[in-house]
């Protein structure tokens, strides 16, 4: 059941793949520039090195052209060319002969799983180093090494993607991304592709309620400086946010809440799960969040902000290895993260506060709203068992998705109906939704 | 230990059993003029047909006189007089001569129960039918019918009952029952039985601290018509209110909770089947309600009404047919419902707020309230571990039902403690029930 | 893991074991006495006998010399001085020669535990009896006895010991004992005499955030009276109890809670002991409680108090004989109870409300917090984990305790990251903790 959508976000997961992006440099500017030809109003921004953001401060730009370790006969024995894993992110530029010894204090690889390069970073730390696969480590011999990192880590910018679609109301949702990590596929380039394929349906929709605000940014000191440029009209305006990420496998659903529950954005996601994939594993905010909700959720920051996910990031044994590849996605996984989400945000712009306009049941058999029990007629009529539930409970005090909750139906199934019933004015919209309203 | 009570509503449902009654018409105005005998003041209203109630409006009145189908030989094979279940309510007056083919559309049986004639209506969609058992339907061969039904469906009125009894308090409890079944006993005839002889007992108490509101009246039309008439005062007073249906047979004990729960109707009924019946059944509003609840507990409406029954509504296997017979309803089980809901309003009647007037424990002994344990004496004292774990919770804030529900006793036992605190002067009444604290 | 505090407290409970406490009477003040050497600022207040305290009066005081049953032969067959219990506290005065049948009405014995000397009194009602073990009774023969009991029963005072230990703020901690129990080892020797080295450690604490204040009193009786002369004071001042009392055996952990639950009191008491001991047994207020809680969590006093304990009373079989000796408590018993109680005021004096200083996380590396993934370093850092899952959750709106709970962690464990962080000025001081905020 892959329709079009899947199968596109694949091929662009295909393109993507091979850029070798961090926290800072060209790699970055590559994927930008592509999610652009996608999302022709993405904004993209740069932020020099030595910015302050908070506690934080924007680390010097990195890239790098080459890296390699060499014996003594000239072989590359690792080569940054054959992929971008096998060098430490950030590290330093380094172009020196060494022992096996001295080599091996720079040297990082998974003895559990040997076939594997992890992923290793040195992001506020100056350092160098090579990963590699404990199969390759094992047949390193005693000798001289010659290794060569072609770096340069020196003031620059930090890059970021930005797209705000206006709706008809200032209230927003946001939709955070990363794009930090080279050729991992699941975590975390699923996350980018998910995104644009959001937004690209964003646009299009014919009227949104909501405003959307859309960000492609490295993980942490991203959303960092992100926050530090926008915070205000953020905490004033947002009442839902996602990340996305890990949105792009075939196996689980995952559930991240936010730290107070209950929020809107925690609600929509749980009613939206629980419908879509009964078996999602929840998970906890203080023992299992790892990624920008840890910004966006901050005691000083406080935005309902969730994630909506497929395997989450430090479960599956490929996380943060050369084995979270373009084998580890697919299209239905990623049409799977993407419809959980779309869903989400679909029943955000439907999610009123109705109250029935008079006391009491209506008459439905004089609307024609109920079949009649004695009747040959074979007229299309609404579910009454739900309609009926729906109005035992649309009292404007509760919203439709709480009505939904309590009568254990699908909100995005039950808004045919709920459009049929403003229509015969038996129902009417009683205000708007509550912000935060559990916080 | 079944008293004079059980034994007396029995015979009540056996005289009202064989009447034909409907939403309108005359057997209900003979079902309420025998309740009248009973209780005198039961005041007796008409509505006129087309009157507005809300989204509803009255229907035209229903009588009937006779009904029967005959085959070529004239002998009857369905037949009114026999049963008053034959004949679909509200049926059209017709009288036409048609082929099997055509009579049996107008046929319905119970394939799965082919002994029972089931219970049909068709109140707001004009058609014409005949029930019967499935098997006497298997037996029909084809041929020509005489189909004949002598009923009028005009201008008239729809017909309820209503006694308002005033106690010393303005705040209401309301008894809701429904008087629109032909010949079936647990659903409904044991719903007017019970509320009868509730009333007689009320109306007989020394002194009533709630005003009770009872009515008599046709499902969903009458409490939608009754409501239309009372709303306002109804709003304004009603602490508590029960649905008197399916309190009749000897099986189960339900409970159908407000939407909301927590209300003080809530509450009691709870607080009271637990003792009464520790292993009732409890049932959902948004699943299992059925009855008039759903127009008091109405969006617009939202009095606090629940219901305490024996065997609910459309989980027997006998329910809306016509094996809901008197061999379905005892005299004990009639009196267990009568028990149940009579617990109830004893309890509300006691339900106050309650505070120590002291710092501390009272010094029991010097008032005679502790057996002394080093004594010989005999005399009679209450129950030292109730009286003082009462004493305990016993703080103004808290009202005797929670505070009963708190130390698992039954409020109905402590009764007889409380008095004696109260004329001890070592509790005093702090102040009135918050009306529907819960909502 | 015995350390000296232990065996100190045991030998205190050998030197206060012999003494027969009552209410009232030479035993207490030989009792209080005996502690003022260790805690000298110990104040010792008389109140006369027929002084009201609320619904009570102080009774006569109670002296004892000496107590025995003779038979013809002048063989003592029951001696108090052999054992306090073998006399019912609060006997009259009696110099009587009776036979065994007029005897055997003030004979008490337990069949069930034949070797054990049940404890018994009869404190508002006149009269007399001697206890003994059902082995020494059934040998008992038929004849003549002299029962002597050289006691006085005569206007005095009611005696008890307070301890006010001033701190920073004027609100106030209770430790409440009781010390009316003769040669009785768990229930309730242990009680005071745990007390007594946690107010001698509170004594010497550098710097006391709340004022601690410390009775110790005869039960019921003694906490009635000393509320009726610091009520107010100690309603406007007390932010937690604890009732100290059964803290000396080695077998369970038990915790009584306040009659509201949530408490600060609570909430501290059942977070240490989780930590302490997971497996302590957890009991209720309205079905366990039976000591002086009873008269501070009261209707009108409702004082946030609760009792961590050993072996709850009325739970072990050598409750109230004289089997609860001093073979029952141990200095690790001892020891275990004291623990426990001093986590539960240092988690209080250390519970504040914290609030990180900025948006966002703490860039951690920069200030030594955080141990460089890659680095040969070897420095000592605070564990980052917990130190980042308290960053999350410290909004000011949160006290350290829920923090911890959320986050499961022991708050005393915390201490030191939290001294850290506040050091770094990441975190500061938001606002007092709110008094009682769960009630």
């Amino acid at each position: 059941m892959i329709d079009s959508t899947g199968v596109e976000m694949y091929s662009w997961a295909r393109d993507l793949f091979p850029i070798c992006r961090s926290l800072t440099g060209d790699g970055n500017r590559k994927t930008l520039d592509y999610i652009k030809k996608i999302l022709p109003n993405l904004i993209i921004h740069e932020v020099q090195s030595g910015t302050q953001a908070f506690d934080w401060t924007v680390p010097d730009e990195w890239n790098i052209r080459d890296a390699y370790v060499e014996d003594e006969n000239g072989t590359r024995v690792i080569d940054f060319k054959q992929h971008n894993l096998h060098v430490v992110g950030y590290s330093e530029p380094v172009d020196v002969w060494l022992s096996f010894e001295e080599l091996d204090k720079h040297l990082h690889s998974l003895p559990d799983q040997p076939n594997a390069i992890p992923y290793v970073t040195s992001y506020f730390n100056r350092w160098w180093g090579f990963c590699l696969t404990h199969e390759q480590r094992s047949k390193l011999k005693p000798g001289k090494y010659h290794a060569v990192i072609d770096s340069t880590l020196e003031p620059g910018n930090l890059t970021y993607g930005e797209l705000i679609l206006p709706g008809k109301e200032e209230k927003e949702v946001l939709l955070s991304t990363y794009i930090c990590h080279p050729s991992l596929a699941n975590n975390e380039l699923s996350g980018p592709i998910v995104t644009t394929a959001l937004a690209r349906w964003l646009e299009n929709c014919d009227s949104r309620r909501y405003t959307y605000r859309i960000v492609f940014l490295p993980e942490t000191i991203g959303s960092v400086v992100y926050l530090s440029r926008n915070l205000e009209v953020m905490k004033k305006n947002t009442v839902a946010g996602f990340i996305v990420t890990c949105v792009g496998d075939d196996r689980a659903y995952s559930f991240l809440p936010s730290p107070w529950g209950g929020t809107l954005a925690d609600r929509v996601a749980q009613h939206v799960l629980k419908h879509h994939a009964p078996d999602y594993g929840s998970y906890s905010y203080y023992k299992d969040s790892g990624s920008d909700e840890q910004q966006y959720c901050s005691p000083n920051v406080q935005l309902p902000v969730v994630s909506v996910m497929r395997s989450i990031y430090a479960t599956y044994p490929e996380y943060h290895t050369s084995l979270d590849d373009l084998s580890l996605i697919s299209p239905s996984g990623l049409e799977g993260g993407y419809e959980a989400i779309k869903k989400c945000l679909t029943a955000l712009e439907n999610n009123f506060f109705y109250r029935v306009s008079f006391p009491c049941e209506p008459q439905l058999g004089k609307r024609g709203l109920m079949k009649p029990r004695l009747s040959q007629e074979d007229a299309e009529f609404p579910d009454t068992f739900t309609l009926m539930r729906l109005l035992h409970h649309l009292d404007g005090e509760h919203d439709l998705l709480e009505v939904c909750d309590r009568i254990d139906r699908s909100l995005i199934d039950c808004i045919s109906i709920i459009n049929r019933l403003l229509d015969e004015k038996i129902i009417v919209y009683e205000k708007q939704v509550r912000i935060n309203d559990a916080q």
